[in-house]
């Protein structure tokens, strides 16, 4: 495994909980238990490339294939629920932190999600979409099972808006005749760069007319 | 193109954006964001279609091989965003026009939806519950997202049902001997009156017991 | 047919009936009209094996293949809403015989969910995740279609946990060389044993850290 690759691996297992983790602090907020908790913070981390790979017939799915990931998720919620108060997840440095994650996870499921939209033969908008989908499905679907209206939909600091501008960077990037990965690199890039400076600056969408 | 054929793109349009357009104001009431608008706008035109091809394996999806669908409901989005208040939407004759549109996209997703899933060896009662589900759930998860009960299954004016008579009535057209064309367009046409009759009658279900 | 798929045969159509027959209930406690509680209690009852089958690519979907089926819970549903009120299904005996049919398709259900991903040669741990997705989904979009957070998810008394602790006796008796079917009739009984005990005594998961 050559430099990138190991670091891409490891922006993608770090990103994978802290989406999980993403998950069971919500889950808890509702009180669920394991389970609960468990299957909430399965479906935010993998539901996105899974509503992508669905629509894309994009088989066996990732985290069929790799079950080290729902494992790891299992362990990582037993051992969440027995050392950690609701209090641990908000003092400052911990949201700090598991926003950057989850920025970089955000750049990287998208720009993951927008490489096999492209295999799959879906044309560039499309493209672009999934890999929308890919970053931002999963949260869209924690807030549904506990019955909020998704995130990601509401008026906040910019969080789709940072897929979709790096999915879009990442098409221009393969069509100025980049490398795959050197696109995903730059796509992601983007992505979690404007994700966080969105999150430290409070940057929104304008408003529309009411 | 033949007239009928012309037609039926006509109406499919127009259709895609009314079922759009009851997305993006049920997403506005709701305070959502362009992104917000956007998904809930695609997945009220498009979720229906989509859950009757991920059922029946009826690969790639409409709006994956159509780009130009995505791509003009995001020029929707970004128009009606700049253009219109939540007032434009509740004037008399808006409500009329959009309900008239809707009512023919009922009609003719159901029957298209029906068509697919006979295409697919589907039995004939599925393939009626296939049309009646092309027909509504975009509708359903456009309500699941914005954390409603779906309005399709409330007790108000016949919409679901309308989908099955015209499902019904297109599935027996089909047994006597017509072409498919003509169950198509018969079948819309009857989802579409009973529909607009229901509208302007204030027509429902009768009350079970309670 | 032998005496054991007669009674796995028997036990599935009754189960399915329980299945349906809670988001019946559901839906009428929400004052749905009968598409509205016909679409919920189909979603309950193929919810979480579509779910399944959708991850695992196995078509056709189960209600696809037998049609009878949704024929069935249509007959079911109209029936349900003729004869009973909200008070029918509140009477002691009733409750109880649901909540014991319910708990052999919780069992059931599960087997044959992890039979079917062993098969589409997914790993244990997914296999046994495959079995509790299939006994519980469709109760988890039937609450999402109820606009309420998923039953399963809260601490009540044990529900998801009797199905992951049935699936993975189920791959441990297969790992131990029983055949398909002893295996499969141990699993469901061990599921439904646990789930009658918790009902009946009130279990629940110990409750985590708040």
């Amino acid at each position: 495994m050559n430099p990138i690759d190991s670091a891409l691996k490891l922006i993608e297992i770090l990103a994978t909980i802290a989406f999980a983790l993403t998950g069971i602090i919500e889950a808890r907020k509702k009180k669920m238990d394991l389970i609960g908790v468990y299957m909430v913070s399965m479906v935010t981390a993998f539901g996105g490339g899974t509503v992508r790979d669905m629509c894309i017939q994009h088989y066996p799915l990732f985290w069929i294939r790799n079950d080290e990931y729902p494992i790891g998720l299992l362990a990582l919620c037993v051992c969440s629920m027995l050392v950690a108060t609701q209090r641990t997840w908000n003092t400052v440095w911990m949201v700090r932190l598991l926003g950057v994650l989850d920025a970089f996870g955000l750049g990287l499921f998208c720009a993951t999600g927008v490489q096999y939209a492209l295999q799959a033969h879906c044309g560039m908008f499309v493209s672009v979409l999934m890999g929308v989908i890919t970053a931002t499905f999963g949260g869209v679907i924690r807030d549904v099972l506990c019955n909020e209206i998704p995130n990601v939909f509401k008026p906040t600091e910019l969080y789709a808006t940072c897929a979709f501008v790096g999915a879009a960077s990442q098409v221009a990037c393969l069509n100025i005749g980049m490398s795959d990965i050197t696109a995903l690199v730059v796509a992601t890039g983007i992505a979690a760069f404007i994700r966080i400076l969105a999150m430290f600056y409070d940057i929104t969408l304008p408003k529309p007319l009411s």
